[in-house]
This record gives structure tokens, C-alpha cells and sequence, in this order.
């Protein structure tokens, strides 16, 4: 008896590797001699790393970078297959949660600590990126990135500057003399799930940047600033970011790599699901579990969840879902595979409690789940 | 496929029969060409009457009798097996619930009406009895019961006595001259759980009378009475209830049973199986599911789940639990027979919530939890 368990995490309460370990208990509580395969899931955006390098049973690099707002920060990256692959999540280099609530400012903060983690992984050999880009505090159009990666930037008098969402417009001249060679022998895969352009009413700054911290009457001049970016990289590469659709993802950083890197846009779940292995675990498994705070409208579009039942459906592999809350219309969830799905919730309880006790209702709820799968057998 | 769908009520939620159609609702969204079995199920108990007659597939005569205190009640007993048998549950005519709590007094009250729904169905030509002795608003030692049925009570100076909780020390000698003969020709099953004798620390009056209205100051008076009666009884039919285990059950009626009637106690569970038809519905089902408001400790004795759970294992089939909340330890339940259980709330919730929404939520359950024991197929 093979399962394979393949929760996203269930956010505030357990990560991935928890939500899989907690299941992979409730399993055994009732089968002992089950045959499991952790396999913890994410949604390609912020809190991918971890999961994604448990999965593919890699390694973390730890390194440190410069910060959003330039101070250092201790942040990491992942290595697959044997260090061939990078996986960079860019939140934990340049992520709107390493800055202080009253310091978010999108006119200041930089990716240039992502640029850092690129080149660290290029140096140790790595030609395979995994860019995983929500959760940014950004709004630079991935100039501080390219920066790192040593692009330089000069304003009118030909002095330098350094990038920020808040001086993209004082940019006169790009200078790619210097950027790293090994870019163009390179790959890179960018999860993202938005299909924001840069600008626009739907763009990047419009959209994202007011919660990054910009003000409303920041808004205006992020938005200038990102368009005279925009023309800038057109000018010099010819690409139109304008109104591409998933350029204005991460404050713009993906525009960046679309015009400057070896790089496609892929949806996150299905990164995720390649690069975490899935697809090599799945094969054989008589039930595959996942899982995630909230199963509701929204898993049928992109999360974790539906991923993984998509896996499972086209091998024909009953998948049972566990999450906080159920909610319906789960008729979705069925069509994408979900055979059905339990709340952890053992009793009326308040959320507090759900949360606070979730490794052990999950553990208890996919006991139960499974009990009652195999007493159909 | 045939499911057997077997649930309790769901206290202050739902009545067994409403619990029952809702399971069967979830089952049919699932899969539409179900053959479902509904067999409500009750404890024996107060509430008994009619879960028993809708899975017997009875009918319910309305018979209006004299209250606890005398005034009028509109009662009503089952007729099962064409009328052969009936089903008399205490509480319909002699119950706690039927009395106002500022009036519940147990010097006060009699089985009076109980003896008249009795006496009722005889006429109707029943001669099997099934009793269900709980909630009972009396501590009158079934006497008032018997006075219904023909037995005559007369003081010392020979002045009739209508017997009542309060009263019964005055009872000098007991006639039975008139006492309905058609008694001798019945057989009497009584549902009972409890083992209380009729007298003691133990007894009908210490344990149970303070609940039903009785201050610490009547508790001695309503002993000295209760011995009074079991003293007479015994003297009139050698039959000693003093310290009968179950004599005591419904402020002692079971006792009078005993004494003059062809009576036996089982369980109430095994006597709502039986009567139920539940034996008979459960060969070639391939999935039964119970259920009940809280599934916890108590479940593990006596109470439907178990009772339903045995059933099927003896025969084979998995069980499916449903409750509001499932509390561990659970390893009880699964010992009994019971392959999983399920709560149907399907995120955090109040438990007034959970009750109000109750009906749907069980629904939403039972439909996930027989997908995911078909899945397994």
C-alpha cells in the first residue's frame, strides 16, 4: 500500500513539511506498515523553497544579502539534482515580510539581494534556475536585481545609480558590459501565477504597490518611474514589457528576466510539481493526500491541491483532500480529481483553536480518511 | 451497492429519522443509484417511539392520557408486526419534559398515563410489549401504572388511594381483583440501560428523584415511601425489588413490571435493534453508517453507534460514524466495530452554528465520507 502525501502548507499554523508529517502520522496511526512518500507541495510563490528542496530531497545554501532596503539579511537558496539547479525564492532575498510594517516603502526597497542569490548559485555552477517570485516588497522592475548581476545604471551627469522603485525615472543609461556572461548559458524558469503587465491600471505599481507600502500619492510617481523603465528596456532590447502579460509580477522583476534572461513564465503548481518530483513519485500509489488551510473556490485555480489531483486523475489515483475549512462548491474539486474532503475539525471549535492545534486534528483527520478509503477495500 | 444508514438523533439537532434522510441526501449526491436502508436508531430510551416505528415501518396511535399531574396529555404508542406488538415509551405520557420545571414535584406525580397507553393498546388486541423507561418525571414505583390497569389502593381505613410518589406510605392494602387479566397473556420487554435498584444510595429516588423536581428534604420521605411499596410488593408477590438491579429504572415503573407483569429487562439498545428491524436490513448491505450528536467515551457503552457498529461487524460490513464532535479516544470505537468516524463540521465553527446548520452539515459529510470509502474500491 503506497500513499503519496503532497499537502501545501496550511498557512499560520503548519508548513508543507509539517502538514506531511502530521498526515503521514494519522497514516500510520492506522496502517503501520503503509509505504508513504512525503512529498510537501507549495503554490510556486512565496514559502516554495523549503518544500520544493524537502521534496526533491536538495539542499540549502545559506547566504546573506543585501536586504529590501539594503541592510543584510540572512537568506538561502536551494540546490537540485546534484547542484545543477537552483531554486530562488525571491522572497526570502528582497520579501515585503523581512521589512517592518512602518518601513515598506516601494519607492526604496530593491531586489538586488535576489541578483546576489543568482550569482552565488552561479558561481557554484548552478545553470538551471527556479525563480519562485511572490511575496515581494519591491516595486524596482528587478533593476536592483540586475544591478547585483552587474548591470550599471547612470543618471544624465553619468553618475551611478542604484535602483530602487523610487529613482527608475533619474535612469539616463544601462551599461551591460559587466552583466554576468553566464546568464545567456542559462535557464531560467519563473513560477508565477499573476498575469499582471508591468503598467497599467492592471500593472504592477496599480495593482501591488499599495501593499508594499506605497501611499497613494506615491502611486503616481511609481508608475511614471516604472514607464520610463519600461521604455528604457525596450529601447535597449527591444522586448515591450508595457503590457506583457506577467512582466509587472514581483514589482516588476519578472519583466526583467523576460527581457534580459534565458526565461518563460510557467504557472507555480506546475514548477512545483516538476520540480518537486511528483510526477516520479506518483506512479504506483494507491491514494495520494493533500491538504491546505482552505479548500474553497480559489484551490480550483492554481493552488496546490488541484495540482496534485490533476497528477493523480491522469494515473487514475483516488485523492483524498484535508484542509482547516471546506467550504462548497467543491463540484470543481471533484472535476479536477479531488475525490472528496475532510475539515480537520474534530468538533465545533473556534479558529484559534483549529489553528493552534492543527498538526494534531490533521494527524486525527487523515487517520479517519483513511480508515474509512481502505475499509471500502 | 446498499447502504444501511443507521444514525441516532442528534440531540437538540436533529430527531434519528431527520438525521437519517439527511445522511441519505449526502449519499445521493454522491451516487445517485444507492440502495439506501433507512433504520433510525434510538438508545431505548426517551425519544425511542419514533425511530422504532419508522424503521419497523409501524404506525403511531394518539391516545390522550392524564399527565404526570393529572391533567390531560396528548400521548401516543406505536403498533408494530400489524398490530401484535406495541411500543410504549414512558416519557409520552408520564415524562419529565411534559411538566413545567417550576411544577416538577415527585410526591406529586404518577405513571398513571402510562398504564392508560398500556391498557389502550390491549384493547387494540396487543400482546407484546416493548417499553422504553427513560426520562420519567415519577418516582411512584410504577404503582400509579398498575391503579390504570385495575389494581385498587386503600388506606387503613379502607378510603381509595390514587397513588403518587408522596402518597405511597399510606397505601394499606393493594387489590388486584380487577387488575387487567389480559397482563398474564403478554409478554413485556423492557428497555432499560440503567441498574439502579429500587431502594438505597443507589436507588430509583436517591440518584434520580432530585431531578425530577424532589428537594434535599423529600429525598427521606420519598425513600421511607419507596420502602413502604417494595415492602408490600414483596409481601404480595414474594418478588423482592428492594435491591433489584434495573428495579429502580423510571422511579421505579421497571420494578412493577417485574413484580406483575410478564417482563423481562435488556438493553435498550439490543431491544431498539431487534425492534427495529435492523437484523434484518443489515445482510448484503456494503457499507452501514451511524451517527449521533457527540461521539465520545459514553458511545463505547450502550449508546446506537456501538450497538449499530456491532451488528455489522458481526456480519463483515465496515461502519461509517458521523457525530458534531468525535472525541479521541477512539480506539473503543474501532474495537466495537466502527471503521472511522467523521465530524460534520467542515471548517471552525460554534457549536450553535453547528447544531442550527446541522442537517446540511451531516449531509455534506456523509457525502465526502462515502466518497471516500468508494474510492477505495
Amino acid at each position: 500500500m503506497k500513499i503519496v502525501i503532497a499537502p501545501d502548507s496550511f498557512k499560520g499554523s503548519l508548513t508543507a513539511t509539517e502538514a506531511a508529517q502530521a498526515i503521514e502520522r494519522g497514516i500510520r496511526n492506522a496502517f503501520p506498515e503503509a509505504n508513504t512518500v512525503l512529498v510537501p507541495m507549495a503554490d510556486g510563490g512565496e514559502g516554495s523553497l523549503e518544500p520544493i528542496v524537502h521534496s526533491a530531497e536538495g539542499t540549502i545554501v545559506a547566504h546573506t544579502v543585501r536586504g529590501p532596503l539594503g541592510s543584510p539579511v540572512d537568506a538561502a537558496y536551494g540546490l537540485l539534482e546534484n547542484g545543477k539547479t537552483a531554486v530562488v525564492e525571491m522572497a526570502r532575498a528582497s520579501g515585503l515580510l523581512l521589512v517592518p510594517a512602518a518601513l515598506r516603502n516601494p519607492k526604496l526597497t530593491s531586489t538586488y539581494g535576489t541578483g546576489e542569490l543568482i550569482r552565488h548559485a552561479l558561481d557554484h555552477g548552478c545553470r538551471r534556475f527556479i525563480l519562485a517570485l511572490g511575496g515581494s516588497a519591491t516595486n524596482d522592475g528587478g533593476a536592483g536585481m540586475l544591478e547585483a548581476l552587474g548591470m550599471a545604471f547612470y543618471d544624465a551627469s553619468g553618475s551611478v545609480i542604484h535602483p530602487s522603485g523610487g529613482n527608475l525615472d533619474r535612469i539616463a543609461r544601462v551599461d551591460d558590459d559587466a552583466f554576468d556572461s553566464r546568464i545567456a548559458e542559462s535557464d531560467f524558469l519563473l513560477a508565477c501565477d499573476v498575469t499582471n503587465p508591468l503598467l497599467g491600471l492592471h500593472g504592477a505599481t496599480a495593482v501591488y504597490a499599495p501593499q508594499k507600502g506605497a501611499t497613494p500619492g506615491d502611486i503616481e510617481h511609481l508608475e511614471r518611474n516604472m514607464r520610463h523603465w519600461a521604455d528604457l528596456v525596450e529601447s535597449k532590447t527591444n522586448m515591450r514589457l508595457h503590457d506583457y502579460p506577467g512582466a509587472g509580477a514581483a514589482g516588476g522583476l519578472a519583466g526583467a528576466f523576460l527581457a534580459f534572461f534565458p526565461s518563460r513564465l510557467r504557472p507555480g503548481i506546475e514548477v512545483v510539481i516538476d520540480s518537486a518530483g511528483l510526477r516520479r513519485h506518483m506512479p504506483g500509489a494507491d491514494l495520494a493526500i493533500t491538504g491546505e488551510g482552505s479548500l474553497d473556490v480559489q484551490t480550483a485555480s492554481g493552488k496546490a491541491p488541484l495540482g496534485v489531483a490533476r497528477e493523480a486523475q491522469s494515473l487514475g489515483i483516488p485523492v483524498i483532500a484535508l484542509a482547516g475549512a471546506v467550504r462548497p462548491d467543491l463540484r470543481a474539486l471533484y472535476e479536477g480529481g479531488i475525490s472528496c474532503a475532510f475539515s480537520i475539525a474534530n468538533a465545533p471549535m473556534p479558529l484559534e483553536e483549529a489553528m493552534t492545534r492543527a498538526g494534531e486534528l490533521l494527524e486525527h483527520a487523515a487517520e479517519q480518511a483513511v480508515r474509512a478509503f481502505f475499509a471500502g477495500r
